[in-house]
């Protein structure tokens, strides 16, 4: 007989962070005794899962600051649960398209169990091609490649980015969870060269081995903006067409001063700066080059995009299922490595996505 | 019996210019005397022209600069004529579609007299409209709101930002030759609030008594970019839409922190940084704004539009002759005021479109 109750563990923000956040920024808490159905207390639409895969995902770390100025995401909530992209199973659902036993992926906890409530819940997508790892579709996949990091590869490259063959594409942070399709997804558009920097040997032999970019370089070995500017000088002697920006700083400096004519830069990310305060920021200093080259420098974020994620999912499925697109991830194991996970990203400790197992796929 | 040849005083950069140009940098050469009619050595297609009145632009300013990067105009060349925009009047030609007599707009020298050849005598656009000042229309205007600057404030305003009706515009650099204009247009678009900033008590003044914008004030009350970003609140508490950008630098760094979700940043020109090296350039450190407000920064340069220039003389002319539409300008008078008049720009010594007057439009 299934149990009736379970421990649900819990990691929560203990304070807002300022710089680099550390283990003690967060807390996972002991486990607490709680029922395996809804208790009919909650919104109609509310569903009950048990997770079983958390992203960690750059964005979290600005959600981690005390709230001054407006963002995508509001701030996390001090001794509250951490709140992110994963994936989960639901055990009870009083949400009319969910029931007991569907995979989604969608915006979960940092805990064993979740109860997510309306409108939350309408954002959970259920998992319909996943057959047991038997297709060589992994389910932690819905936190990388067919999840929030894929249609934002997707989203930025295609959409924002308008690749045209034969442009060239330089992608930061290449190895990352969005950075790693990126280059990938313009081989086959028929780009080059594509170039790709990571922090690090290996990822960097990730990139030309693995994920099919022309060349890549260690931004660690050039660690200042002209520094910067030379290395992409020699890797695109004909500039730059389309920046794929994920770190922002330095590097976009580097970057602006290497861009050709009409060149446009998808600013996806700056994980560069999340750790600094406004006035410690990088200086970016060449945004003369937006004018004489009639750049178009464009943020989105994958929210505003979810009604492409069908037509992604259809284009990349074949291309996982047939290994022409490869996807590397980060595997930390269990709710207690979260917050380390996490930290890591910040020190590129990860080796392409980074995820956490909270519970193997056929637990209980 | 008319002349036979002329007098003609050029206008020359001496050397390149570090930090802000001053007078030494050009010098006007005595007249040499020179053939009031093609000799027959220019390439086919040549016109001579006798300049009327020139333009005078801040993106001059970068091409009296050594030239170290790629730019969309070229550097002028020590001991050669400045070039730029100007009216004038067609003496002789051996272009088909240009006569004795018309007069035109477009590239020229900084001289009595030019010698245009092509391909740049087919840049050369024919004044249709003029008929003697007496439709209101001053000739001069050529050089302002139906030359280059009018066609950038179109472009830049309608095409780059894609204004809706009821959005808020900010306009910096706005009495100048471009910003006046996007304030109309923005007003004329149902746009509002409209603000702008300029560096005058008396050009505040002009803003709101005359080019229609609700709102005005001088940046230089607000030296920091803190204390900018902070009028800018004030001014726009539901943030901008719209940043028409002329000036860069603190400013562009505060208006990123004031924009809006979708916000739109036409990057006009950037005439704060022209005088500076590339390290002493304004640090611009708020671009976490691009992706939490998914930002487009998008530069422009008005040669690229040049096809709409006739969508845009149809639409402006009646808004001119019906006094719609309003254009002040600073008129330097002689050739051998043009350094200073040039100069003048980068101090803010001009109240409205800078322009110099060569001859007088009837003058041989």
């Amino acid at each position: 007989m299934a149990a009736t109750t379970a421990m649900n563990r819990r990691v929560i923000l203990k304070d807002y962070v300022e710089g680099y956040p550390r283990e003690e920024h967060m807390e996972l808490l002991p486990g607490v005794e709680i029922p395996l159905r809804l208790t009919g207390d909650e919104p109609s639409g509310s569903v009950l899962v048990k997770n079983l895969y958390l992203s960690c995902d750059p964005y979290m770390r600005p959600r981690m600051s005390r709230p001054v100025r407006q963002s995508y995401t509001s701030a996390f909530v001090p001794g509250s649960v951490i709140t992110g992209y994963g994936v989960s199973r639901v055990l009870d659902s009083s949400h009319p398209s969910l029931n007991p036993g569907d995979l989604v992926w969608g915006f979960t906890g940092w805990e064993d169990y979740s109860v997510i409530k309306p409108p939350a819940s309408n954002l959970l997508s259920k998992i319909t091609h996943h057959s047991g790892n038997k297709d060589g579709v992994p389910l932690s996949y819905y936190t990388g490649i067919l999840g929030m990091p894929g249609l934002t590869a997707y989203v930025g490259f295609h959409e924002i980015c308008a690749p045209q063959p034969g442009e060239s594409v330089f992608v930061s942070a290449a190895s990352g969870a969005v950075g790693q399709l990126v280059g990938q997804f313009a081989k086959l558009a028929g780009c080059g060269p594509v170039v790709g920097s990571a922090g690090s040997a290996e990822k960097v032999g990730l990139l030309t081995t693995r994920f099919s970019f022309d060349a890549a370089f260690n931004y660690k070995d050039e660690e200042e903006s002209a520094d910067l500017s030379a290395a992409l000088a020699r890797r695109f002697p004909e500039g730059i067409d389309i920046y794929f920006e994920n770190v922002g700083g330095a590097m976009l400096d580097a970057a602006l001063r290497n861009m050709r004519v009409h060149g446009r830069v998808a600013v996806c990310g700056l994980i560069s700066q999340y750790n600094k305060a406004d006035a410690d920021k990088d200086a970016v200093r060449s945004l003369d080059a937006v004018v004489t080259k009639r750049l178009r420098v464009q943020g989105f974020i994958e929210p505003d995009h979810k009604h492409l994620y069908p037509q992604y999912e259809a284009w990349v499925m074949p291309y996982i299922r047939d290994g022409t697109i490869k996807y590397v991830e980060s595997v930390a194991e269990g709710l207690e490595s979260a917050p380390a996970a996490l930290i890591g990203l910040f020190h590129g400790r990860n080796v392409g996505k980074q995820l956490v197992r909270v519970a193997h796929e056929d637990a209980e």
